[in-house]
C-alpha cells in the first residue's frame, strides 16, 4: 500500500497562528498555465520622477508638498482608511453588528531615489525604515492599541505608486487576524507553558528544510502552513513580542534579514519581485503579552514566472487557501538562489 | 457632536457567518486610481473555437476528446487538486499538523456555447446547470464529506479558459471556512432557537436596503458584512440546508434568479463582470443540521469601472478586509440597473 509523500500527495497542513488549515497539492505544479498574464515592472525607473507623488519635493495630489527628504519620509495618507475624528458608535446586533473605528493611515517613503526598492537599498538604508517603523509604533501606540505596518510592492498587488513606500495604519480595536493569533498564541501558552512562535522558530533552526535565510538575530523559514507559493515568514531568535522593543543592533541585523530575502526574490524570477509583507507583534493595551513573539510575514503572488502568478479564487475563496508546490520545494529554491542581486551581476 | 453616519464614516462590520470583521471606509471612494488596469474580457468570442480545450468534440490538453454535449458536459479535472486514491495519513502535532485527503476535482461546462456566460443563456439552460450541479452533489455526497460546487468567471479571476465552465471539488474533510460556517450557525441555533440565515434573510426581506434582486423563492442582497465591493448573497425564502434537497420548481426560480443577478452584474460596467461564486450548505455526513441554510455568495473583484479592481492585499492580507463604499450604496447601485443584459439593447 503507498506510503504518504508530501511532496507527492494531496494533503492539508494545518496554520496554528490563524486556525485554519491550507490544502496542498504539489502534483498539480505540472498544470500548463493559460490564463491571465501579469505585466512586468520596469527594470529601469529615474531616480528621481517630476510625475511622482511620493518624490522629495514634488506636490501630492492633494496640493501638500513633499519634504525635501534624504532619508525615509512619512506623511498621514492623502485619502486615509482611517480618521481620529470618527464618533463614537456600537451596537449589540447578533446580524447586524457595527462599531465606529477611530485610527490614522500613514505612508512611509523607504528613501527619496524612485528607482530602489528594498533589496537594492544598502543595509544602512533598509535600516533607517526600520527605525522609522519603530519610532512610528513608539508615537503611535500611545494612542492606539494596534498598529499595522506594512509594504504592499508591484501594481500586481495593488500598489498604486511605483516609489518606494510601505503603509502604516494605527487603530483602536484588534483586526480580525491579530484577534486569532492573539486567541491562538494565549492557548498554545497556556496549554504548552511555552511561546507557539518560539517552539516553532527553534524547530526550523534545526531542521533547516525551510529555512531559507538566517543571521546572528533572525531567521526566515517558509512556514510549515505557507499558502502562498512562496511565502515566508521572518522570526526572531531572541525574545521579543513587540517592534517597540527592538535593540539597535537587532534592528541592524534585521535590515540585513530583510535585504537577504527580498534579494533572494528578485532573483527567483529575475524581477522586482511583488509582495505584500506586514508585521504582527503583541497589542498595545497595555499588558505583557509573553505568548506573542514579534514576526513579519511576506505574501507573494508569483508562481512560476516574472508573469504567471497563483490566484487565490474560486474553491480558495469558499473553502480554504490551496498551494501547487509544498514550502519545502519553495524553501530550497529560495535558498539556493545566489545572494547578490541579479542587478548587480549584469 | 457628531452622529455616526454609516455612508460617511470609517466603522467595522461584522460577519456573523465567519466570525470576523470588515473595515468599511466610505469617504475612500473618491480616492483617485493610478495602479494596475485590467484587461477587459473580449464582448465577441465566437459559439465555437477550435482552439478551445472546453468546447464539444475537442481533444483536452491531456489527449482526451469531449463528447459532442449539447447541454452541460461534466469531466474530471485534468489537473485535479484533489484525488481519490491518496494514501491516509494524519498527525497530531501542534505545530507541523498534517492529514492526507481524497476527493475529486470535476469540471462542469455550461453550455456547449463557447460565447455565452450565465447571463447570456436562457432561463432553462441556466436550469441545466442547476440540474447539473444537484445531480453532482447526489452523486458525490455518497462518498465525500464535502462538496463544493463554484464558478472562477474571468481572467482577472484566475479563469484559465473563456469557455463558460465551473468546478465542482469534493472531499472528506470539511474545509475551513465551511468548518467556520458550522460553528456559527451551530452556536446561533443553540443560542437563540433559530436559524440564523433564515432570520438574515427575513430581516433583509423587510428592510429592502440591501435588496438587489428577488422572485417567489430566492432573494438576493449586498451582505451587511459584505468584503468585496459588490458581493452579493443568495439566499432561499424557504428552508432548505441543502442543495440536493431543491425541488424542480425551486431550481427553476433558482435558474431564473441567477440570470436576474448575473444581468445587473454584466450591466454595471458593461462587460463580462468577473466573479468566483460558489455554494454552501450542510454537510453530507448523515446529520440533519438543521442550523444550516443553503446559500451561495458572488465575490466580484471589479470597483469602479471594467478594468479598476479591489485589491485585497497589505492591510487586508494581515488586518481584516477593507472596502470603500458601503453596501447599502453597492446594493442600491445594482438594483437600479436594468434588467435586460447590455448586449441585448445594443
Ligand atoms: O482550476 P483552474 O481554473 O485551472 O484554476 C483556478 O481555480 C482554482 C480553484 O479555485 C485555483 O486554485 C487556481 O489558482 C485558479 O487559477
Ligand atoms: O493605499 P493604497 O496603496 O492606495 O491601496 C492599496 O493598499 C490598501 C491597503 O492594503 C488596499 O486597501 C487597497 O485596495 C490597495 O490598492
Amino acid at each position: 500500500k503507498a506510503v504518504f509523500d508530501p511532496s507527492e500527495h494531496p494533503h492539508r497542513r494545518f496554520n496554528p497562528l490563524l486556525d485554519e488549515w491550507v490544502l496542498v497539492s504539489p502534483h498539480r505544479a505540472k498544470r500548463p498555465w493559460q490564463g491571465q498574464i501579469e505585466t512586468e515592472e520596469s527594470d529601469n525607473k529615474p531616480a528621481y520622477d517630476p510625475e511622482c507623488f511620493l518624490c522629495a519635493g514634488n506636490t501630492r495630489i492633494n496640493g501638500e508638498i513633499n519634504s525635501n527628504y534624504t532619508e525615509t519620509y512619512v506623511f498621514t495618507n492623502d485619502f486615509a482608511a482611517l480618521k481620529q475624528d470618527t464618533p463614537h458608535y456600537q451596537n449589540e446586533d447578533p446580524l447586524f453588528k457595527v462599531a465606529t473605528e477611530q485610527g490614522e493611515s500613514r505612508v512611509i517613503c523607504f528613501s527619496p531615489d524612485h528607482s530602489k526598492s528594498l533589496p537594492e537599498l544598502s543595509v544602512e538604508e533598509i535600516s533607517q525604515v526600520v527605525n522609522t517603523w519603530q519610532s512610528q509604533c513608539i508615537e503611535l501606540s500611545k494612542n492606539y492599541q494596534w498598529v499595522q505596518v506594512f509594504e504592499n510592492k508591484g501594481s500586481v498587488m495593488g500598489c498604486s505608486n511605483p516609489h518606494p513606500h510601505g503603509q502604516i495604519w494605527a487603530q483602536q480595536q484588534l483586526p480580525t487576524l491579530v484577534n486569532k493569533k492573539q486567541i491562538t498564541q494565549s492557548a498554545y501558552a497556556e496549554k504548552y507553558g511555552t511561546n507557539l512562535l518560539g517552539d516553532y522558530g527553534t524547530k526550523e533552526l534545526t531542521n533547516k528544510e525551510r529555512l531559507v535565510v538566517e543571521n546572528t538575530d533572525w531567521l526566515v523559514v517558509v512556514p510549515y502552513w505557507a499558502a502562498w507559493p512562496f511565502e515566508t515568514l521572518v522570526l526572531p531568535k531572541f525574545t521579543v513580542t513587540r517592534m517597540t522593543d527592538l535593540t539597535t543592533a537587532q534592528k541592524l541585523s534585521l535590515a540585513d534579514i530583510i535585504k537577504q530575502i527580498t534579494i533572494k526574490y528578485d532573483n527567483l524570477f529575475n524581477c522586482s519581485f511583488p509582495y505584500s509583507m506586514g508585521w504582527h507583534g503583541a497589542p498595545y493595551d497595555g499588558q505583557e503579552h509573553k505568548e506573542w513573539t514579534l514576526h513579519a510575514s511576506f505574501f507573494p503572488p508569483l508562481l512560476r514566472s516574472a508573469t504567471v502568478r497563483k490566484f487565490m479564487v474560486g474553491y480558495e475563496m469558499m473553502a480554504e487557501a490551496q498551494r501547487d508546490l509544498t514550502p519545502e520545494q519553495a524553501a530550497e529554491r529560495l535558498r539556493n538562489l545566489p545572494s547578490v542581486h541579479y542587478k548587480e551581476n549584469k
